[in-house]
């Protein structure tokens, strides 16, 4: 996903961090400056976007209402239960949180996105949280600054070995975030840290520079455990949780609403499947095995990170945080092997693309129309799988191409019931569309089929090919046939094959199965100057499909 | 100016161009692919975007609409008088056009951008559109194509010997348009070259591929003459001609709107500065030197252009594009020497940054958040002068920046009373607001002064400095404090320095003064390790802006 305009311009860019550090024998200083995503961050944006998070709640709000869905609220959950026949609908309980008026839903599913003291939660009996409390309490101020602090516009750690840390935190509108520790007896009366307190205690953290506030736009407090919840779904794989609901931790490292978003990115297209009746039990399954890794990785990160932002050990922080920077930037939350990720032992991964991992940003051209474009983004995410075929010459891998390609088209192939199946689903229940679709034409992308878009990637050169020379599934594909030809743009002067792959033989064709939410599922290799390859590759392709996917009975013939 | 998100996003972004050719011995067939601007035009952008007048009309309109000014149409001009006083306001007569009410308006000037048959440049004794007619007719259409031809997502030209030219090119909401030549008789009766006829003569061209329509949302028909007007304001400097108005040519390099809006872009911040009293006669004089200069190199290119394409000459074709591939890009459009654009033989012009041409595009971070930016489109552009200072270490030049800003600051100079004028100006009469200026902060820009924003820049490392460093003139305009050291972000690998400057000596520091618009000034050099150095300096500013700029004599001390 790339950001979209108004974030960028109403957010504040960070490349830094800067520590700072007094103690009994130094005043205040600058320990150094570092980079917040090192080099060895392959992403395409490697910075922080501070964003208020109303904004990015906005965009979604808006993009739902363009498409005709409005977020109903002020109807409060109480309770669910299961239909005795176990395939029906859930019955939810709600009241209305204005007249308390009792209200009853049926649905095939639920979510629970509803905070720190889900209710949901509590109603998944399995579902308890786990972890412990902090003693530590913070205090938060954002307001604009009246200072002689010179670092206020990067990220900046200051540790005063006598009063405690600050985190600061550049904002929107002249805005700059506090975060202040609030070092106390454990037998403090915790309501005696007010605003007054907090801004004192900020401005002795801070001495000697100056530390003033032309306005306070917010102050809070709080106390924060890490937990992670036991079970993220219930024993019928019906409720879900995602979000708060099913993780809490510090906001200091800026996981909460991105690990949530993310939560609800890996749940939404599953649960679209589902709904069709094409996925799989295990497909669902997958949802605690994934994301409750993520938040358990995320509670152990948070757990140190926090820890030693109160410490002051510089080193120890910089060094926690250099280990862990992949993680805090999203691209290395990495989901282990199961139904969807193949073992990489199955996979013939030799480069960055990796099963149960996101796609690096990679630059390629569009056969169509020349255009340079970020592949990993190219392709717009439509609930569907992207297959991506990489082969150096097309007219040496033609065979491998006409036979995979008749096999992927036969009604004997499990790839072309699914697409059949997705064809009538659709046609029931249509994408609901966005009046920018007339621009943005989602239908060049599934033209072949609704549950998968075929790509092809070559590096000859585009006088050499005509779109006529492909066979139709892949003429049909044409806005996703790439020229990989532009090194000079990526991030790390590769080809596209070369990042991905790590390397890919003379006559060899690679397939990087990708999963609607951009990570890798499977990669398969072929010689393509072996006759029955194209034919393996196909049957390969029924193979890692039908670990997770199903013909609904209702279309099987 | 960078484009805004939605034109991007519902434009479509063309890199190349394709030739092809049908002869009396071959058939249609592609001559080759050239790149549209090839990378020896020093764009951030190396591509056509074609997107409907209409979307870049309403990104104007709206944010007009956004600073609380609204367009009032359905208003016809008749004439306009001068005062018998010759300072006192214009009086412009009009028609409502509904009820042919008669209106008057009084206004300080006027600005005719009333197309081709402008009533305005009628007016204007001296300015006669000079130019021929072209014998040639064209036709136009914009639909959705149902065809075998694989070149629809390309500029593409495509010759027939026997039955004309067409030139293809790709449009939003998947559309495409063709200029169709209509070879005929000079005595044929134009009036039957219908919309039926055309299309027959496209197929004809294209032939043997299939064209074909699901529809077609626009036909047009055009004979055009490059015509200029001769003079471009009358002679008080009261009336001026932008747009249609004062130049005519064919549409087929897509300069129409583009040389219209440069025209405005030129125009507007001289107006602005000639109402608030700041400009000499020379400012509101330029206007007419410059854009009439662009309209001429247009009018001169677009006649052999147009000609080309008609004559089916790929191989002219492509040299003619090549030659003129800078100004069609935007970047080449070039003014000479005047009173704001110095001679070069007085600047000291050794790099890529020249007086009367645009600054090419260069990397920098920017000090303060280390955020990396397009040096040439940061400060944003609020009607005021951009001073550059170009140093390889700021400590080195110390006594020369001190001195300088001194200078600068004292009451004595020029630019500090003119700064003066231009707060009492915008005081009184202040930029009109948008509601993003409190995510985009305008007034980082103005806080030494409503008409010059000064910016340093320095290759030293950041460790080496703090902005306490630097002098009060300089600590106030921390906002554009920056740092060349991203050379490997730039399109040519390059420095700022390196790039703007050519070469810079060490204790050298040199000043570049940009215009409002964006164009280079002036550029002047010296050896900051001699003692008056600074104050020269701020005399040569002085000396440069008292060119086309004065202190208003109702605030001359």
């Amino acid at each position: 996903m790339r950001l979209a305009d108004p974030l960028l311009q109403r957010g504040v860019r960070v490349y830094d961090i800067a520590f700072w550090r007094s103690t009994a024998d130094e005043p205040l200083h600058r320990l150094g400056r570092e980079i917040h995503y090192p080099p060895v961050i392959d992403v395409l944006d490697p910075y922080l976007l501070l964003v208020h998070q109303g904004m990015v709640e906005s965009l979604f709000i808006e993009d739902l209402k363009k498409r005709g869905v409005e977020v109903r609220r002020n109807t409060a959950f109480d309770s669910y239960s299961v239909c005795e026949n176990k395939a029906g609908p859930l019955q939810v309980n709600c009241r209305t949180n204005v007249t308390q008026e009792r209200r009853s839903l049926l649905t095939q599913y639920l979510v629970g996105c509803d905070g720190a003291h889900s209710k949901v939660r509590k109603s998944i009996p399995e579902a308890k949280p786990v972890g412990l409390s902090q003693p530590m309490v913070w205090g938060v101020l954002d307001g604009e600054l009246v200072t002689d602090f010179p670092d206020i516009w990067s990220k900046t750690l200051v540790y005063s070995q006598e009063h405690g840390s600050i985190l600061i935190i550049p904002r929107e509108r002249n805005m700059t975030r506090f975060y202040i520790e609030l070092k106390t007896s454990p037998r403090a009366d915790k309501s005696q840290f007010g605003q007054e307190f907090v801004m004192q205690r900020a401005k002795e953290i801070m001495a000697p520079f100056e530390v003033g506030w032309k306005y306070i736009e917010w102050f809070g407090r709080y106390q924060i455990g890490q937990r992670v919840a036991s079970r993220f779904c219930d024993s019928h794989r019906r409720a879900f949780l995602a979000g708060d609901a099913s993780h809490t931790h510090s906001p200091k490292s800026a996981q909460g609403m991105n690990t949530s978003m993310h939560d609800a990115w890996n749940l939404c297209w599953k649960l679209n499947l589902a709904v069709r009746g094409l996925a799989k039990p295990a497909l669902l399954e997958s949802y605690e095995q994934e994301r409750r890794k993520i938040a358990l990785d995320l509670v152990n990160f948070d757990y140190e990170h926090a820890n030693q932002i109160a410490g002051g050990d510089a080193v120890a922080l910089a060094e926690n945080f250099r280990t862990n920077v992949r993680f805090i930037s999203g691209i290395g939350a990495e989901y282990g092997e199961n139904a969807i990720n193949m073992p990489a032992s199955q996979s013939w991964v030799m480069g960055e693309a990796k099963p149960g991992c996101l796609l690096p940003p990679a630059k390629v051209t569009r056969y169509l129309d020349s255009n340079p474009v970020d592949i990993q983004l190219d392709i717009p995410m439509l609930g569907q799988f992207r297959v991506y075929l990489f082969m150096w010459d097309v007219h040496q891998s033609r065979i491998f191409l006409e036979t995979f390609c008749q096999a992927i088209a036969s009604s004997k192939s499990l790839i072309s019931q699914l697409s059949a199946a997705a064809s009538i689903s659709y046609a029931k229940q249509p994408r609901a569309p966005a009046p920018e679709d007339i621009y943005l034409r989602p239908e060049r992308y599934t033209a072949v089929s609704h549950l998968f878009t075929f790509a092809l990637i070559t590096t000859m050169p585009k006088a050499d090919i005509e779109i006529t020379d492909l066979p139709p599934l892949l003429q049909d594909s044409r806005w996703t046939f790439y020229l990989d030809n532009v090194p000079e743009l990526d991030t790390r002067g590769s080809l596209c094959t070369n990042k991905w792959l790590g390397s890919l033989g003379p006559g060899e064709v690679a397939i990087v199965n990708v999963r609607p939410d951009g990570y890798v599922g499977s990669i398969g290799r072929w010689d393509s100057s072996i006759d029955e390859s194209g034919e393996e590759a196909a049957q390969w392709m029924d193979d890692y499909y039908s670990r997770f996917l199903q013909v609904p009975a209702s279309v099987q013939v």
